[in-house]
């Protein structure tokens, strides 16, 4: 669908309306707030092809687990953001007819997008019986507000005589389309109307949370305000008023619908219907004009300081605003119940819960864009669940505190079942240990590790000491049966990115005990005690594992080896194969994915990227031109640690190509799949591959280092960073960098390679590099 | 439950119930003549645990896969044998109040399977407010007339007087415990019930099998037919007859129920109904006794050529017998529709379809114990479908005509759905080529290979040829991503077993194709035309893989090595675990069993059972001796090949722990799991360890040889054998071994080493070797 959505700076537009494109466009157009989000479903009713999805933050349903065949240690049940009752709702009706864009006569159909402002927008004219009608619906989820939603629908005629009807409506009757067993996953606890609103509250089964919708509305006709007697409906699950008026040519009516959403992680329900109801007529007291305005300003506010500026591409430019425009009005850090699903608020699959994504793609994003205590709460969310960690562990047989963090949660109890990935790619655990250490080096925080750090890693280290065993043969350590991020080979031996994870993290609780040991003995002994720690015992095995770990490696090219025997595969590169077999997973057969030597997400690669440092630069390139012709970037998460690499070697052809393939992944659905919703987490990845990438930020010694070059197209790059209590602003152009200190103390920093000093609002500014040829 | 129940020689006997082993036992009791089987519920309803259980062969239901998470490739069904509607139910009342043996008060209740006559018997008293009934009572399905259930419910009052209701019926609302969907797999089609009979037509859902049940009822109050006036109950999905007669004291009632079952495989709709009522019509008037005895004297005749005779040891009689009688009752080979499934008609798990169980295990049985048609007729199973096999890789992505036989099958297509097995346990194939082999081998009928096998051949090789690649690592080819018969490991690389079976197939569909060229050119032209093959190039690979298949190999022990990395493992044994974590597939995570080194069923030592031939005795000792101390047999078709190959090495002890571990699986519930239902496939290899371990019986050039050796507590073993027209009786004592020829043509045969003629109506008798200290 490439070029399907018109390349603007600030929009994304469609023009014409195309009905096999719905499902794509309705994720496309996602609306969020952080504290609930919505797929750009129809406020009418739509008879097409369509994926209803409404979700609230931190609302789930534990959903029975579905299996082919049960396997020890799997989970009871599978977490996932129940599709909420439908808030957005209305019916219209032309002359007695359904308006339904499905099977209208529709002319001028054009959505959009609004990045700046955070609305959405569809308009286009309706031909009825000869006669036309103009059309126009707005509607936005007040980043500012975050329990509001508004909606203006604005219906004009240019030579139609007759009655028109809306139908504001709140509809509990609302399925997910991946139930396990086709259960229903609310039941309805409470509903109400009167004319001019209604409301619904429904609980969650089994897990008994509780959303209370609240629905008022206002109409004008011709710019005065009109009010006609509603027909009332109230049901158990479905409360909606009726309204009819009557329309000539010329005349132009707006109706404003109005909804509060809450729920019990904020509201008492002996409260929440009371809530609910004063927030909607303070957000209808308000009107339409006044809340987006407030909303408005708060998106601007927060691209003062997130957005990324690309001169002379408009396509990227478009795609990292997309991408920063969808993290942003997903999560806002506010909340430290919640996390990061995979989906966000724009589709059913991965139910919404955490993965290791959080860590490894989103972490270095809130750590630049955000206040500390984002990050730090996305840490400590890991950390309140530690002891489920360790009970998940017990689950697979592992004693004494192991922690294995769950691959999927929303609560800190493993959902998934598939063996290969729930038991086996346990890399995951890795990345929650890398989070603590990057959080530190970033931030400088080093106090975290004994507040709260220090257990977990204890826990995860103890899980690494178990899951290796020592092997006479190779006279190493060796970790046998697991499954790397590149999902496409299961159950391999000794991974080599799961050993480094593994290794690292080993050496790093070491590090880290010394540290809390030094620095807060009575903490020391505190978590000591706690975890029945022996430091000397547990010590010496994890240091020797830390030192004896068996690492493949590939003699011929000098590369290290994804996994033991990967080899001896065919080596057919991704350029070999006909286009029309890809993706391949949606073109082969499993068993035909695992054996061939293709790479989903190349989990060398992801090592190389997260310890860089260690590898000179002909070690990364090496790396990198063995396994990006292998890849197939089949995970959105694979692109831009490519894009990374790539820049990082030097190779900007390449890491422009990456660059576009994570920013515009679903603008340009590369995986033929954007119609389940948008790649959220990787939208983190695509930040990195700018900032990390084009940008050639990384910490070394604790302080900013940059080293950028822009892909040959860009003319120039400008992005902001939050680091330590400082804002900077970094322009990059063709042959020069500056570096601007706009708020904070000065700071030395690492520009070019170079050390300098950049005073409090002082600027530095160097040379490029000239690119190789 | 070791012991639970009683040891005789020719029966199963329960005395004294105990509801928790009702499952258990409902499984053990199963009844069953080929066309039809059940397991051993009661007749009456009962209140506690119980799987009902009626099976009809052929019949089954395409029920809709079900996976936690799908995999290109899989089947989009599981057939499934149908619990069918239940035709053996009599509900009985006494004055009013329902029997049910799970809250009445009962005594001195006695089940015995009488495997001599093959039927089920009940006996027992119920206390009834302060008075006592004895009642008995007798089921069998006939094997004369095998549409032909008879069952006598006999009740006699000691002190009794009252009415007692007895309520015969047939009743269509059942279900399938492991349905997917909770679906109900049988529709309605037609019933009628009138005084003193009823009947009813299912179908099956989707797959439209059609079976007709027909039920008529005969009275007799001591001794004197009655037929008092019935309440007639006829619905969509049950029929009855309700019957009340007075008993005294003394008083004994005998109610005879007679039930046709009739299915669509061998009737046309049309004339179902009429055929159902004729055949209950002609069984109701030959009457129960007369049925009974034409029942039992087949099962005589039957005993007469497949009895295995064990002196002195009578648990191991006895299992011995268990295993024959449930082996005769499941499969007769009349029907070449029909195959074997490893629960047979006891359970419903693994979905009565056909596993590779069949080549392995049961091929030996038929072909020794049975006409060589019923061999043939198994192995022609597979020839017909040699289509879908090919249609089954062109899923995979494989090409050409390469067959992949399914895992698991009723009409030739995959209904597995667990990558790991479905993708992977490919050796299935290698099974199935064998079974040509060993039919061939053992019958000389080797037109066999022109007519059929050679296709088969073809098409397997062809398969093996695409799943190995070349590895310029090891200069060898390899085969990537698979699962051995151990299924405690999944997609390894070059498990020994798979590859062996792959280089045999390749080697021996070359000396097949070069005897069809040279023994029937015109059919040559015939298959090399249908099967497209180019001799000159599709012979260079598979010679050239056949000699240079990669096989792993421990050098250390000197023993052939499961798969790649298998030593790389903590070699942890079988003895050191504690019991209390066994079986380990009941206690253990998945991950866990994964990661040790423990073997479900050994592959390597089932490779060199089937390929014996080519190894010394020392090799064979050796890797007997490095894996059976691995192997936790949670197969079921673990036990026989450790038995086979401890005879063959000379460990009696072992062979006799193993042997009764395989014929005792069931009656002795090792795996804690007999309530599933039987191992019926594995009787094929208890039988195995009896003839081919004990009774040292091999193929040798086309000669049978016998090398036999009996375990210290054995006096004496005895079997009849099949061989090309031939009966040979085998007895064997502590010193000598005595081959009679009781019919055919004399024979050359090897005995103790030694060839020896065996003339018609001649016996040889030999010395047996000292046993070794």
């Amino acid at each position: 669908m490439n070029g399907y959505y018109k390349t603007e700076p600030w929009s994304i537009v469609e023009e014409g309306f195309d009905p096999s494109m719905q499902e794509a466009s309705e994720s496309i157009f996602s609306l969020g707030n952080g504290h609930m989000g919505q797929r750009a479903n129809f406020e009418e009713r739509y008879s097409g092809e369509s994926l209803q999805g409404n979700y609230l933050a931190g609302v789930y349903y534990p959903d029975k687990t579905r299996v082919g065949w049960w396997k020890n240690g799997y989970p009871e049940y599978f977490a996932k953001v129940p599709n909420a009752p439908n808030w957005i709702g209305i019916d219209v009706e032309i002359a007695g007819e359904q308006l339904d864009l499905h099977t209208c006569e529709l002319h001028d159909f054009r959505r959009e997008l609004n990045m700046a402002q955070g609305y959405l927008e569809r308009t286009f004219k309706v031909g009825f019986r000869g006669k036309t009608l103009e059309i126009s619906v707005r509607r936005f989820l007040s980043i500012k507000r975050d329990e509001v939603c508004a909606i203006r629908y604005t219906i004009r005629s240019q030579d139609f005589s007759g009655s028109v009807r809306w139908t504001p409506y709140i509809d509990g009757n609302v399925i997910n389309r991946d139930a396990n067993y086709g259960e229903k996953f609310w039941e309805m606890e409470e509903s109400g109307a009167e004319a001019g609103t209604g409301y619904l509250v429904a609980r969650t089964r089994k897990s008994g949370f509780v959303a209370c919708m609240t629905m008022g509305y206002v109409m004008n006709l011709n710019n005065h305000k009109i009010d006609p007697d509603p027909e009332v409906v109230e049901k158990d699950d479905y409360v909606s008023n009726r309204i009819t008026a009557d329309l000539n040519p010329g005349d132009v009516i707006v109706f404003h619908k109005f909804v509060s959403v809450l729920t019990s992680l904020d509201h008492e329900r002996s409260v929440i219907v009371a809530n609910g109801r004063r927030i909607l007529n303070e957000a209808q007291a308000a009107g339409f004009d006044s809340l987006f305005e407030e909303h408005a300003s708060q998106w601007e506010e927060s691209w003062s300081h997130s957005d990324i500026i690309i001169d002379g591409d408009t396509a990227a430019q478009q795609g990292i605003r997309f991408n920063i425009f969808q993290l942003n009005q997903t999560y806002t850090g506010r909340d430290e119940r919640l996390n990061i699903g995979p989906k966000g608020f724009t589709g059913e699959k991965y139910g919404g819960s955490t993965y290791w994504d959080t860590e490894a793609y989103l972490i270095p994003f809130y750590l630049s864009t955000a206040p500390q205590e984002v990050a730090r709460n996305l840490l400590i969310y890991r950390y309140k669940h530690l002891q489920k960690a360790i009970e998940n562990g017990e689950k697979l047989g592992f004693t004494g505190g192991a922690a294995l963090y769950p691959m999927v949660t929303m609560n800190g109890e493993e959902c998934h079942n598939e063996w290969e990935i729930t038991f086996e790619e346990i890399h995951r655990n890795g990345a929650i240990a890398f989070a603590i250490y990057n959080y530190i080096r970033y931030t400088g925080d080093i106090d975290y590790l004994a507040q709260y750090g220090l257990e977990v890693l204890i826990g995860i280290s103890r899980f690494w000491r178990q899951r290796v065993n020592w092997s006479d043969v190779k006279g190493k350590y060796v970790m046998l049966g697991v499954t790397g991020p590149n999902e496409y080979e299961n159950n391999v031996n000794n991974n080599w990115y799961t050993n480094k994870m593994a290794a690292w993290t080993l050496q790093y609780t070491l590090e880290a005990l010394d540290h809390v040991m030094e620095s807060d003995p009575a903490r020391y002994d505190a978590i000591t005690r706690e975890t029945g720690l022996h430091y000397k015992k547990e010590r010496a095995v994890w240091k020797d594992i830390a030192e004896n770990l068996y690492f493949p490696y590939h003699k011929n090219k000098d590369v290290f080896l994804q996994q033991e025997g990967y080899m001896d595969k065919e080596q057919v590169m991704a350029d070999d194969l006909d286009p029309a077999q890809r993706p391949i997973n949606q073109h082969w057969s499993w068993d035909r994915i695992l054996r061939s030597c293709l790479i989903k997400q190349a989990d060398v690669l992801q090592g190389v990227y997260l310890f860089e440092d260690e590898y000179d630069l002909e070690t990364v390139r090496r790396n990198f031109d063995f396994y990006e012709p292998r890849t197939v970037h089949e995970s959105s998460l694979s692109p831009c640690v490519h894009s990374i690499l790539a820049s990082r070697v030097g190779k900007y052809e390449k890491a422009y190509e990456m660059y576009l393939r994570t920013s515009r992944l679903d603008l340009d659905d590369y995986n033929n799949e954007v119609s389940e919703g948008l790649h959220i987490t990787s939208m983190g990845g695509t930040w990195m591959s700018v900032v990390y990438g084009f940008g050639g930020m990384r910490i070394r010694d604790g302080l900013l280092s940059f080293d950028p070059q822009l892909p040959g197209k860009w003319k120039g790059l400008s992005f902001k960073i939050l680091y330590r209590q400082r804002t900077l602003h970094v322009h990059i152009e063709k042959s020069r960098v500056t570096i601007e200190n706009l708020h904070g103390e000065g700071t030395d920093l690492y520009l070019m390679g170079e050390k300098v000093h950049l005073d409090a609002s002082g600027s530095v500014v160097a040379d490029l590099a000239p690119v190789e040829k």
